[in-house]
C-alpha cells in the first residue's frame, strides 16, 4: 500500500482528477480553477432555505485531529454534514496516546472501517502526504493544515474570495503580510496564486521572519509596509504564531504591530479598492487594526463563508476523483 | 447589525411570530400556548416507531456552550436531530480561549458559516440577548440557561408538564421552593406562571435566599414549608446551585435539607394529587427526599420527556419565524 | 422495572429473539449463527459506494461509556449512523460527577428522552446488565465491556472473522493467548467457541494469568508456546492491560515476550494456514511481533472491518427485538 511518490504526484489520478488534496503546489491551473468553479456553486446553495445535497451520502469521513481546532475542524465537519456524509470527529492526541498505538495502527484501523476521506491536521510537514502514501486508493485525504508545508483549503477559499471580489487575477497586485516564516498559509497561497497567474505577489515581513530564498518562489520582497502595500489590490494578512515562535525572533507584539499591524494609516498606501483578508482567528492590536478588520474593505467574514464552500467542493472532487481511481484499477486487473 | 431592543421585543417577529426564545417575560399569552400545544404534538410524535421529522433538514444547528452542562446539551442536541437539522456541538470555553478569540469574533464566525440557529448557554446575565442582538435576522438564538437571568426553555417544559397533568393553570395553587434567589429557571417559571394564569403563585425559601422585592413579581412569600405548601397542587423544587452560593447564605446542608428538602411528611401539607417537579440534576437528601422523587406524585421524568417535545418546539418555531423576518425584510426593501 | 434475571435470561425475548446483547453465554448456537449471517450481509454492503441502511431511522442510539475508549465508541458510532439513527455520545465519568447524579438517575434521564438503545461500557462486572434490567423493555442495551466479565460484540466478531476464513468451527483447534486472568475478550470468546462448536480450545498462559479452574469453561490449559500452539488453526492475542495488572503477576514486560510474544519462531509451531488475531489496539514487541501483525497471516485489520458489521448486526436485531418484545406485552395487557 505504499506508494513513492511526491504529494504533487500522488494527489491526481491517472488521467489527472483531484483524489487527495494536499498542497496547491503543482497542481495545474485548470484544476484548481475547476476546484472554485465548484465551490461557487456551493456557495451560491448555502444561500439557499436547504443548505444540503446527496453528494457523499452513505460515504464516512473521519476527521483526525492530531493538533487541536476548533474552527477548522467545525468547516470541515459542517462541509462534510451539508454533503450528506457520516462524520467521526477524532482527537487522536487525548485517545491514542493513552494506549500507545502507533500513528500507523490507527490509520490502518480506520481504513479498515472502509472509511471513504481522512481530513487530517497534524504539526509535522509532510504528515498528511505520508497518510494519503498509506491508504490510496481506498481513502481520499485532505490536508488541513501539516506543521510548516502547506494547507491548502486556507489557500483556495482565499483564491475564491479573491476571485469573487476581483474576477480576473491577472491584473492583481497581492500582498502577504506577516510571519512568513512559520506560515504554511502562505506557501499555500504563493502556490495558487502563481499558478491562476496573479499579476504580482509580494511578501512583506521583518526580515527574521523570512524564509532564505523565499525570492526563488517568484515574490517580491519587501520589509517595510508604505511600499510593500503600495497600490495593491489584495492584503492577505497572516495570523502571528506567537505560540511557535521563538523569541528571539520578534521584540514584542507592540513592536511588530507598530512596524507590521495593518491600521487605516497603512491600509492607505494601498490601491483605494484594496480588499484585506486574514484566516483566522485575529489577533486584534497584533496583526490587524479592529478598524480595519471590522471596516468597509475587510473581507474576513466572506472568507469564512467561502471555507464551506471550498471544502465542499474538494471533498466531493476527491471522493469522487479516487473512486475513478479505484475503477480504473480494477479494468486494469482484469 | 446592532439593535436597541430589549429581549421582550427583539424574540417576535413585526407580526409577532417567534424567532428567538430568550426569556418567557413579555411573551403574550397566545404565544406561550401555541409553544405548549405545538410541543404537544411532538410529545406524541416521541411514541412512535421513527420519532423524526424534516423539519429542520438542511439547516444548522449550532450549541454554543460556554457553561458544561451535558444533560441540557444532549436534550437540545437531540431535539435537533430529531427535527432533521445538521448539529455543531462548540464547547466555546476551551477552544477559543487558546487562541484568544474575542465572544463576538467567534460569534461572527459561526454567523458567516450560514448558520440558521444558535443555542447558547452562558454565565453571564443577558448574554444570549447580546448575542441574538449580533446575529438578527439571520441566526434564531435560543437561550439554554444565562447567568441568573432565565432559563425559558426549562420554564416551558414545566408548563408543559403542569398541562399535560393538571389541565388548567388557572384553579391551580403552585409553590415555586428552594433558592429562589440565585435561580434563573425561577425567574422564567414566574413569568410563564403568570402570563398562563395560574391563580396562585408561592415561593418558599429562608430569607437568606430571597430576591429582595420578589412580592413585586406577583407571587406570595412564606419562609416555611408547612404553611407554603399547604393545599398546593404544583410542588416545583429548584436544584441548590452549591457552586454559586456564597457561604454566609445557608447554615449547611443538612440544615437545609431538614428546613425544605421535600420528604413524605411535608408532602403531606400539599394537596393529596398534588405533583412533585425537579429541574434535575437531583441532588437527594439536600432538595428532596429519594422517597418522593421515585414516589407516585414526581413527575420529574415526564419533565424531561417533555423537554425534548419543548425544544423541538421551540426550535422549528424559531427557525420559521426568523425566516419570515427576512422574506418580509427583503419585500420592505423593493 | 426491575426484573431478577440472569444476563443470560433477560437479553432474550420470550420468543427467543435477542433484545440486549450482554454476553455471549447461554445464547444458543442458532442465534449466534444468525448473528454471524446478519453481519456477513452488513460486510457485503460495506463494500458498496452507499454504505448506509434506513434499518434505525429515527431511531435514538447513545453512547454511555463509563470507560472511555475511543476506537470502541468509534466502531459503535459508525456502526449506529451506518443504520441511519440519530447518536449521542456521552462520556459519563467527566459530565456526570461534577454535578454528583447517580448513575440511575443518569440512565432514567436518558431513557425519558426516548432513547432506543444504550451502548454501555463500564469497568464494573454486570453494569451492562443492571443497565438493561433498569430499562427494559423500552430500551435494548448492548454490552460494549464490563470489568472483566464480557465483551460480546468483540467475541463475535471474531467468530466472524474465523467463519469467513475457516468456514465451519467443527474441525478447528484454537488457542488464546495472553492475560486470560483480566480478560473479558477471553471469557466471552470461549463462551461462544463452546457454542459454535469448536473442535478444541486451548488456552495458553503463565500460571499467575489464569483463572482458577479455567478448565471448568471446557479449554485445556497451556503454560507453554511450543505445546500450545502446536497445530492450531486460529490463535487469539489478548492485550497486555498493563494498567489492570498487579506488579507481582508478572515479572517484565520483557519477559513476557520472551515466553508468550507472538514471534514468527513461534508461529511456526501452528498450523501452516493458521490465522492470527488480536482485538486491537496493538502492543507490538510485547503481545506480538511486527512481523507477525503485519504478516501474511494476520487477520487483524479483518476483525476491524468485521467489528462495525457485526455492531450493526446486534444493534438492528435488539432494537427490532425489544420491539417485538413491547408489541406482545401492549398484546398481553388487552
Amino acid at each position: 500500500m505504499s506508494e513513492s511518490t511526491t504529494p504533487e504526484q500522488i494527489q491526481l489520478t491517472a488521467d489527472g482528477q483531484l483524489r487527495h488534496f494536499l498542497t496547491t503546489e503543482g497542481l495545474p491551473k485548470a484544476l484548481l480553477t475547476e476546484i472554485l468553479d465548484t465551490a461557487d456553486s456551493f456557495a451560491d446553495m448555502s444561500e439557499q432555505q436547504v443548505k444540503k445535497v446527496p453528494l457523499l451520502r452513505g460515504k464516512t469521513v473521519v476527521n483526525l485531529f492530531f493538533e487541536a481546532s476548533t474552527r477548522t475542524l467545525s468547516t470541515f465537519e459542517l462541509a462534510a454534514k451539508r454533503l450528506s456524509a457520516d462524520v467521526l470527529n477524532l482527537n487522536i492526541s487525548t485517545s491514542s496516546t493513552k494506549k500507545g498505538e502507533t500513528l500507523k495502527d490507527t490509520l490502518m484501523t480506520m481504513h479498515a472501517m472502509h472509511s471513504d476521506m481522512f481530513v487530517v491536521r497534524h504539526s509535522d510537514s509532510g504528515a498528511a502526504h505520508f497518510i494519503a502514501s498509506q491508504v490510496t486508493p481506498d481513502v481520499a485525504v485532505i490536508n488541513a493544515g501539516d506543521g510548516r508545508h502547506a494547507h491548502p483549503t486556507q489557500a483556495m477559499l482565499d483564491m475564491l474570495t479573491i476571485r469573487r471580489h476581483k474576477g480576473d487575477f491577472a491584473p492583481l497586485r497581492v500582498a502577504i503580510v506577516g510571519d512568513i516564516l512559520h506560515s504554511r498559509v502562505a506557501r499555500s497561497q504563493i502556490h495558487a496564486l502563481r499558478t491562476l497567474g496573479a499579476g504580482e505577489i509580494r511578501v512583506i515581513a521583518p526580515l527574521t521572519l523570512l524564509p532564505r530564498h523565499i525570492e526563488s518562489m517568484g515574490v517580491k520582497v519587501y520589509t517595510d509596509m508604505s511600499s510593500g502595500l503600495r497600490d495593491v489590490d489584495v492584503i492577505m494578512m497572516l495570523r502571528l504564531q506567537k505560540e511557535r515562535m521563538e523569541s528571539a525572533l520578534l521584540p514584542s507584539e507592540s513592536e511588530f504591530y507598530k512596524l507590521y499591524g495593518l491600521t487605516n494609516d497603512k491600509l492607505a498606501y494601498a490601491h483605494p479598492e484594496a480588499i484585506v483578508m486574514h484566516p483566522g482567528p485575529i489577533n486584534r492590536g497584533v496583526e490587524i487594526e479592529s478598524a480595519v478588520a471590522d471596516g468597509p474593505r475587510s473581507v474576513i467574514l466572506n472568507q469564512v463563508t467561502n471555507g464551506i464552500a471550498v471544502r465542499m467542493a474538494v471533498m466531493s472532487m476527491a471522493v469522487s476523483g479516487q473512486q475513478a481511481q479505484r475503477t480504473q484499477n480494477q479494468e486494469n486487473d482484469r
